[in-house]
């Protein structure tokens, strides 16, 4: 895997209001949210080197690899995907402020799925041992920890009711409502698959709803 | 709700070596594997009066209705089903040992799913505010918590993965592998549901699968 450490300030985006912001600031941005730090945690958190830059097409785990490394996207967008019987098989897309834990690294065995970046990507990689120092030093991570997992458990809970529930067209409507920009941002024949259906179904399907949309 | 509180031990089970063992046995034989209680730890959970006796067929949440109740089955089964343009679409079976946390209890919305007794049921019933009190006076019940939400979170992730990537077939073959038990205990009709399919297409692929057996 091809990841580059970058330093803390490096990388840069620029916000909605046209503002620089360094990927240090949308980080702390983003955990102000939950708990707010003292310069001490904001200087423990950035001691631990957990900026990476990662191209679009890198493999950040195989099928059988073992691993620690708990991701979490800072700009960018990581893809889970299966290859069952030679075909890929896309169970989630992450971007821009969410985590991944692969379940491999809490169930301590090899990976069954893969994960890849679809776009450049700028990520956090952090470790469980690195985890664990950092969040029994400062409780206060700890407590962050729990509730960003809680938030996931509940999303998740929501996201797997909602799939199972739906047909594929209300599952693309969805995806449309809650996440638009991921329709730009992912290759057609990855997004069908997250939606459990063929591509020429997805395309089908798309040309339904704007058909309907002209009504 | 017909809810019945019951003493602590009144409620018993015979295990797999027909040894009796009460519902506060079979807590705390479930809990040690966690962590280990004192006597004041297990008092003070059981002065909670967590311990439910409820009727099969009993609606433990409705749609529309905000709870604060978590659920966790020491004995029997419950299930989530929504009501989605008058059909009901079953999403989860609970079962001995399991805990659910609706989702509308961390949300704090109205839910928009059902809960019910599949069968005659001995539930834990805790709110938020009755969890965080006790948590927060005894830190290994917190840390208890935190452990069972971590691996509901990595259960639900490997859940909705085969979900997403298996065909009706193969999730039908995974619940037999997995939780052969639930296909005896539950209308086949909330199963095919719960597979994502109609019950004839159920009793089909059972036949089928029936037949290659024999082969």
């Amino acid at each position: 895997m091809e990841v580059v450490h970058i330093g803390r300030l490096v990388a840069s985006v620029t916000d909605d209001n046209n503002k620089i912001k360094t990927m240090q600031d949308i980080l702390f941005d983003f955990i102000s949210k939950y708990v707010s730090l003292t310069e001490d945690e904001k200087n423990a958190l950035l001691s631990l080197d957990l900026f990476h830059s990662v191209k679009k097409g890198t493999i950040l785990l195989n099928e059988g690899q073992k691993t620690q490394d708990n991701f979490f996207v800072l700009k960018g967008c990581i893809r889970v995907y299966y290859i069952i019987d030679g075909e890929e098989k896309t169970t989630a897309f992450y971007t821009e402020m969410v985590g991944l834990t692969p379940h491999c690294v809490r169930k301590k065995v090899p990976s069954d799925y893969f994960i890849s970046c679809v776009e450049d990507c700028i990520l956090l990689i952090s470790n469980t041992d690195m985890s664990s120092k950092v969040n029994s030093k400062f409780p206060k991570f700890d407590a962050m920890c729990r509730m960003l997992s809680e938030e996931l458990l509940v999303k998740q809970q929501i996201d797997f009711d909602e799939f199972k529930t739906s047909s594929p067209e209300k599952r693309y409507l969805n995806l449309l409502q809650k996440r638009p920009d991921l329709i730009q941002r992912v290759p057609q024949h990855q997004l069908a698959s997250y939606l459990g259906i063929k591509p020429q179904s997805l395309s089908r399907l798309r040309a339904r709803i704007l058909e309907k949309s002209k009504d």
